[in-house]
């Protein structure tokens, strides 16, 4: 984890202390997990900060993550430490009364995109994660370019984490930090299944 | 995240359940941040799923991971979920009474070693963190042939995940599950340095 000097120090006007203090946009992206997982990992720290965060996840099934949601969950609980939402596209955005949302995915994306903007123009979280939210993008149910200036400008002081394979060239041409997680062995290879505790 | 068809089905006489449930060994390797952070997030499912967790770190700075650690601590203290034990070799190794561990480091990462060794042994816990191990058995410090031998023979079904870069070809060798984080973009490229809450 890098905190000595970095290898180019820019000529921005910025003094290390306001270059240390921009937000940052993270994308995971890459073909292997560890994407959503390394998300989380950094809620842990954005939590230990006493920060809002806020989980969107544009995914079908209300299981994903369930490990994950829980425990993050019981932490926005506690007295100590940030605050935790937590909002799911499967099963209709909670902050929505629609219960057929389910039945067209590319409005139900789009919804929770129009209230992540919301939201940034609002400075409501310090950490915001939007899990797999590269597979709207790609299908083409959120405008890409909206998404990239929406982040790219937002105020204040708010961290973004976007998750997901295939994350579009213009989204990581914006970003402060690109990981690709990269397959070198999945036990998948040799003919084992997900497990409980492990994959979920 | 796979939950579908094996790629493969291999010939090796187990149920689909048995496969399942065999113990992971995962390596997360590669020059990018992620690394721990993924095992981290990787600990949400397991204390999601009540299980016993310890994290043994081969780091010096007993700040290292402080928001990490907070974090799982803090899980562990609740009565739903699993307990977390979190260790770490920077203050002398916590089951030592020794204060003057740190003057030399290969001694306490060998410490550290023979007390996983004894608690796979005795299947003390569900699911390892061994935090940054990759470094004391590059240096040499461990013997890589042990550690192999002591994860692929260990008895039961306990989980473990080293993380670290460069880890050792035999270690990869005999992992379920190899991830390597791999940089696109870092933030310190244009000359950002750490910041409170992302990088710790």
């Amino acid at each position: 984890m890098p905190r000595g000097r970095p290898e180019v120090v820019p000529d921005d006007g910025l003094t290390t202390r306001q270059r240390r203090d921009r937000p940052v946009f993270a994308v995971h992206t890459g073909d292997m997990k560890g994407k959503s997982t390394a998300a989380f990992g950094m809620a842990l720290r954005a939590w230990n900060q006493g920060w809002s965060i806020g989980v969107f996840q544009f995914v079908k099934s209300a299981k994903w993550r369930v490990g994950e949601e829980t425990a993050l969950r019981a932490l926005g609980a506690l007295e100590e430490g940030g605050t935790v939402e937590w909002h799911k596209m499967g099963e209709g955005w909670s902050w929505t009364r629609k219960q057929g949302a389910e039945s067209d995915h590319a409005a139900s994306a789009r919804e929770g995109w129009a209230e992540i903007k919301r939201r940034l123009a609002e400075q409501r979280h310090d950490f915001y994660v939007l899990d797999e939210f590269t597979y709207p993008l790609r299908w083409g149910w959120i405008d890409v370019a909206d998404v990239v200036q929406s982040i790219r400008d937002r105020p204040g002081r708010q961290h973004v984490v976007v998750t997901g394979r295939n994350a579009p060239a213009e989204l990581v041409e914006v970003a402060d930090l690109v990981v690709e997680m990269t397959k070198i062995r999945h036990p998948m290879d040799s003919g084992q299944k997900g497990q409980r505790g492990i994959e979920w």
